[in-house]
């Protein structure tokens, strides 16, 4: 088992803060193996980081870090709900939307900046299954939203985030 | 284990015949402990109730009921599977499409008529995680269609419904 | 257990190679008795088949083949995935995208071309839920975008497909 806090130092990423929820929901559930979060967009420290409409307004790099702010929030979701990254077994899927203008078909490009974040972080762990779709409108105005489904070991639990 | 039934009759609420599937597919599936329903429209006795672009020709309040009206439908349809809404251990994940209006941001507060409704029939077990997503058009020209993921107690399955 | 490389036979349809991801993704997953794959688009030998806005340019007719071209593309990664796909115990659903015209709400019909090759393939084993949802826009312009989820039989995986 990869030790996934100081994968994190080597890549010099802090997580943020778990998002609270837009609403009435929680950002997490962890039932027997399953750990399933709700849909997160790009917010840093309850900022939205990546509004608008990519093809329009949104360029496809800016995106792509949307998405990756994405990841930084699932994956501090999931540490908040496992007590660490080590007790996620695999990621199994990301569910990614891109708000697109019209004709806007590149919505895998951009979803890569989540996948490839996971990858990194999670190494084997994080090779998961994706959907990615257009979406006409996200919540605040958004230009992403990602959210996952993990097996996670219950026997690792711990609450030492 | 909350007696549900109790808690309808508390609340006023009388569940609905479990919708019909729209197409070659069935409305629920169970598997082991796993409860996973298809998606729903706010359909009461097969007919539409809340059809329209939110944003547009339907406004929030309408739209928070047609999300509630679906979620009425999946409560029956869980019913329906489970033989008891006693049966349900923890509702994982709503997934919610609010059929939306050029820039109509406010999908987390459609889908609350969803969510709420959830936890002030199923209590704790009815927290539960969400997407919300602004969707291009929906079938029948719904306003709103919701769909569920929910841990049953296997040994609790049961036909008194 | 339905011979499922006998009935495929029977209906004279030769599967796929299956699809490759079109991202820094993995075509499925499989963790315990869970298959989980990720969304295709109607893609024959890399080359997509039904592109283009269902209700404008796309009709009802193409769309729904375009939907079968997917449930093929899901099978075949099922059998990758699986050795054969007699370890499908349950399809347990499929999330379904349609690029829609506005106006377009026909999603169910489009769709049934892919839930109808799946009880054809699988009989009972393939009765799925599902969720039909109108898209912005689709990955490479596709009209149709379908993933599944399904449970297996862990001890019946083999590698004789």
């Amino acid at each position: 088992m990869i030790d996934t806090a100081s994968r994190l130092a080597e890549l010099g990423i802090e997580l943020p803060e778990p998002p609270a929820a837009l609403g009435a929901y929680v950002p997490y559930v962890i039932t027997g193996d399953l750990l399933v979060t709700s849909g997160v967009v790009p917010l840093v420290r309850g900022e939205l980081r990546c509004a608008g409409v990519v093809g329009a307004d949104v360029d496809i790099e800016a995106a792509r870090e949307g998405a990756r702010l994405c990841a930084l929030n699932l994956l501090a979701l999931m540490r908040a709900a496992a007590g660490s990254l080590d007790a996620v077994r695999q990621l199994l899927r990301l569910d990614g939307f891109v708000r697109s203008a019209p004709g806007f078909t590149a919505q895998p490009a951009v979803l890569n900046g989540a996948s490839e974040l996971m990858v990194a972080v999670l190494g084997e762990r994080g090779r998961h299954t994706r959907t990615a779709v257009g979406a006409a409108e996200l919540p605040m105005g958004a230009a992403v939203e990602v959210s996952a489904m993990a097996r996670i070991d219950p026997a690792a639990l711990g609450h030492s985030a």
